[in-house]
């Protein structure tokens, strides 16, 4: 069960307004990953968690935080949407070039759907949708995926910091980077636990190697022309996973060229006229 | 630029058809995690990759490689779909029980739309999208977005081995399975090379620590009542970016209660009537 | 910001697994009308309210425990999931009918990706996605959004409650139905509320009527043949809005009949070659 | 069975071309809440009515009606994109900021896939869909999200009215906004008489009350802290359904913590290694 | 401007209810080639007709009698959905194999979400979206498109036909089979007819032929090794545009390796360590 | 199986960058008839192929080639990105109009998300998704299709061709119209082939004609009133397929008005309270 109060984890007012950085803001809120992302990750993960009460905690103590996030990156949002001009929007043959400049590099929506509201939606107007997210019930998949949605996450907010010289956005900016820094951080040190625990890198940890065409374990194919790839420490020397040693191979077709069978007639397939196949 | 011979990477043949099993198979296809996200991942990484030239090959090598893995499944799939008893499809209230529990488990499109052939769809039908992928320009947030898309995948081909008997498909997936094996070995690498050149565990390495809020970066805040996640690695000790020491402390709120301005009246949003706010 | 407990707003067990429950159950988690549009509507509406503060405290009273909801009804799926019947996934021709029956109404993501986990999604597997809700800045429209989503809901789960006679699911959607009776009867006071303030039933009542073409503010036009409409109340006497009188017409085309111009010749439309129009 | 003559139910001629304003009607064309939608939410609400004939009559006036309003924003979007400036599309740097703030605010698919013609598609360019629609079946459900979309949709055109100064556009608009005055109207009216006739607010009301857990079904918990949301009607007094008493009480937490079931082993989750469940 | 009668163009009655029958019929209704998709692109393509009366004259003939299609299989679908089987529906390991196999056809957001009406979706409960259409302002492109649409949409009602012995739906599915036999003949006839007229068969003819790279305009590249596709009339002879002669030949590759210049450091992108590039 | 090598089969470099326009560009990578669009339709046609090893082999040809394409275009956005003018992007109230103006025409998400990388999306970075696609196992359906997308794809690449006065650019445009000429050409003579093959034009042609509504298989009805369409090769003389004379006949109603019996009361739909009817 969850509650609410009012104050925000950090102020989340920009010096002025600027609807253009809102729509660059609504990357963050809303994209594929934004902090929606993450809320909706690490609370469907806490819900459905099998394993240990720690696992379970810690991502409830991460996923209650980012839904405080939410709250802080639309609050700024709709601030930065605060006093949009909306008057001077005239017919675009004779606008004023710097009012149609802004215009265009504003979101029509945040006006005409929101009100001046916050969407939850990515810069380009994309709706937020659960695919997204990933709930596997294997940690080791799952803190992978966590660790990598803070690394484009935080990759995302450095690139915002940037495009702006406001500072009240760069205040907030800086807080979610540094929170960005520890989740990359704490994901980080929850996956070493459980390398560690299963004793091997590879996820899943529990299904038997033996039943694996183990031949191809340890193998880069040279798929595209050139060895340029041959030069990393994943191709050669002891794997990491400790089961054996890689290797740089040319590729080679270990099947047959597939022949399928023609459809029941009922389907209304093109049947060949020309097979001289077995299959 | 690509070329393609006829024969397959492996022998894609079931022992017998089964439609049901076929419906399944078709996540690992186009679902999240499925071979055309890999597929379309690696090879966009690919594209746009401005950095070293071993890397770039590293994504073309695999990234072919798995447009080969999306021709054997899709290959596995129309086998699986050959022969589907469309000649008893009665209506239901007629229907032998066993035949109507197998057509209960297929993807009706499979029939429809495809005339028995695979799609690219997941196990429920919904289409593979490119929202599924990420190519942030940055290799070490990319790279674990490669670790988790190839851990996801092994999870899910290893499900699919357990719920199968038929020895064509288990080998096929002995195959893919012992393929992600290697792939999550290799990006495994790749990472770890990066960490040590960028002498950072946090992604990007190259935004200034002193512009982050650095109160807030090592700190766990327990926003889930209980501490049983104090218990980890990640609430003491020094930081694995070795820039700080996790601490573990209870959350406040640093930033007011917002109060958000009235909307100018063309926006007809509804204005309040009893604010008495200070901004 | 927000704080959770482990608790939860109410008990979530079934008496026994059910897995093909579990996935209808997906609809009221995350279909159109779920636990998550409510949450997540309510949220971003509270989080972008420039309205008096007793609105804005109403949605954060009411996200807050829809998310709770959220949880209640993942805690619910992941239990209708425990236990199931893995090993017996053999080929369908092979299989029992009645545990094929069974496997035919899951949703086979619940088992490869999810690993029984609760998703995101609605019945079919359809992801959860941000065009479900909305947040116009006007609360009258909104409300009457949230009166909608707490009707549909409260429909979807009754007939959930008739489709089930687990006594542990029965009672938590007796919980979930009691709920909703409370949030309809609460967004109808809300908007009882809202338009006596206003003075009027039509949002947005800040548009000056003399402005819209009030010859037809307040006429049924019967547009498909036969006067089975004329007998409401929408087709005579005074109009809700105090504004008019009802009336009932028969349609007719005030415009002409649309010629358009020829595109330029860059776009490669197909240009008209017998063209006769004036404009 | 439907027919069509070429006329348009009103002018739809804008007073010059203005390829940015056609962007921004888009969403009323085919938008979340845009005539699309209110076409086939009442088409389908129609084609699906089992109850009274004068509701399916009213659903086949109004839906036939909205293929009109369809028609007439298709007409102007393409009119306002007559002789779109193609052949001054230079590079971006080159370019004459005023020619360069207009293509800003345009979509180019406008142009490169519609030839100059309007899309079904809103302001951002994202598809109409099909769940932007309901038809439940129960036509007080149905007409409480009827009301919603007709609220939504009049505030979005009146929103759009503020944009421009184009009186052809202004025109249109001014008919479409009191045809959403009527529709508000007539919905408002078909929702009381409904409501009246099955003496309940509450939806469905054919759902027996005491097999909802009545203890809650009419109280508002204070989730969020502070108490602005008390001084609501919600919060006290008789309810409007007739059935007790508003309520403001502290919420708390009438289930347990739940601990989850370890997954049988076939689902490779990760398997707790220090629980002390009990369940 | 349209109009609507109550009667059906042809009548859509089944002998008895088929609910799973009714899953399959969906995707006619609103999949990605069924009948919505046709009824909107139609309409689409007529109001941004700016070409010849006779062919916008024609879009909306066949546009407005698509709308009627889609009544009637929207009608067929709701009674083939009557009297579904509610009350049966227990724990899933209690049932009857019998009625689990009937509702592991069916699709339970007819009955939770809809209550027995049709949706705008296909057969696996996806909704109907605008990128299944086309409106492009050049008809040759577009009538192309169109008559795919009738071919696949044709050949997915005769497979629906096979799988249904109920002579009420098969009487329908016989006058939607007739019609597309007709679309399908005045696609075929309309496109001879602006081939004729625009003397090429390449869309667009209006490009100047000199400004493409005629040296590959009419060459089949052996991409896949083996030349079975040499044998096509596309690979020799005079080429159908009147332009050319068909060539076979093996593919070289005219450009160069691509080496793509870093990133500017604020995009935070990996920068190369070993470049030795020119580029 | 599939290789790769480094070179471009064309070469892919803008004379100068032009981040406006590659926004553009995207609409041809992963826009609904982009390359990847190509890509993914022929290689799918060509898994699921069943027929005459010639089309398989034609399909594989085409579609390896398409995935070079792909990567022409993605290398061609990367390099219109580089250098784009990160810094400058100020408040949008204090910038400079002309940057103002360039800004306004960039997607933003090439920045954020990309690291000035191309993305699988169109121009309005809606991503690629495989509803853009089909194999049908019907060869002539299909081929019908892919004509279609070489169509508008070449249809489209000309519109950009316009669009550009950059000598890079426009190279490699004149490339991939050539290629599309090519491809129209090739899918024509293929169709051809199957018609004359199959002795008909409808698809399918093995459905037997008797089992249709004969009587409606060659009539233009006229929906829309005024007789323009009448005019057409479609309306009056023997038919293409050759099975029988257009008609050009007035529209009727054959079937009755449809009156849909009640939901079982477990549904909550709403009851009509005024029926008398017979169904």
């Amino acid at each position: 069960m969850f509650f609410h109060i009012k104050e925000l984890q950090y102020e989340a007012k920009p010096m002025k307004p600027d609807p253009v950085f809102a729509v660059k803001l609504q990357e963050v809120l809303g994209g594929q990953y934004g902090e929606i992302s993450v809320m909706m990750q690490y609370l469907m993960q806490g819900f459905n968690c099998r394993a240990d009460k720690k696992y379970r905690d810690l991502l409830f103590d991460i996923g209650t935080e980012e839904i405080g996030h939410v709250e802080m990156l639309a609050t700024m949002i709709a601030r930065l949407l605060d006093d949009a001009p909306f008057e001077i929007q005239q017919n675009a043959y004779d606008m004023d070039p710097a009012v149609a400049a802004i215009l265009g590099g504003t979101n029509p929506q945040h006006a005409i759907v929101g009100g001046l509201g916050a969407m939850a939606a990515d810069a380009q107007g994309y709706p937020w949708n659960a695919k997204y997210i990933i709930s596997s019930g294997n940690l080791l998949a799952d803190f992978r995926a966590n660790l990598n949605a803070e690394s484009q996450g935080r990759l995302q907010v450095t690139r915002l910091y940037g495009m702006t010289d406001d500072p009240g956005v760069r205040d907030l900016l800086s807080f979610l980077i540094a929170r960005d820094t520890y989740h990359q951080n704490q994901w980080y040190a929850a996956i070493k636990e459980i390398e560690e625990r299963e004793k091997d890198i590879v996820v899943p940890s529990t299904f038997p190697r033996e039943l694996e065409k183990q031949e191809v374990s340890h193998t880069l194919f040279n798929f595209s022309r050139g060895e340029e790839s041959k030069k990393g420490r994943w191709a050669h020397g002891p794997s990491f996973d400790g089961h054996g040693e890689y290797k740089y191979e040319q590729p080679f077709a270990a099947g047959g060229a597939p022949i399928l069978k023609p459809a029941p007639p009922e389907y209304h397939d093109t049947i060949a006229h020309d097979r001289n196949d077995e299959d």
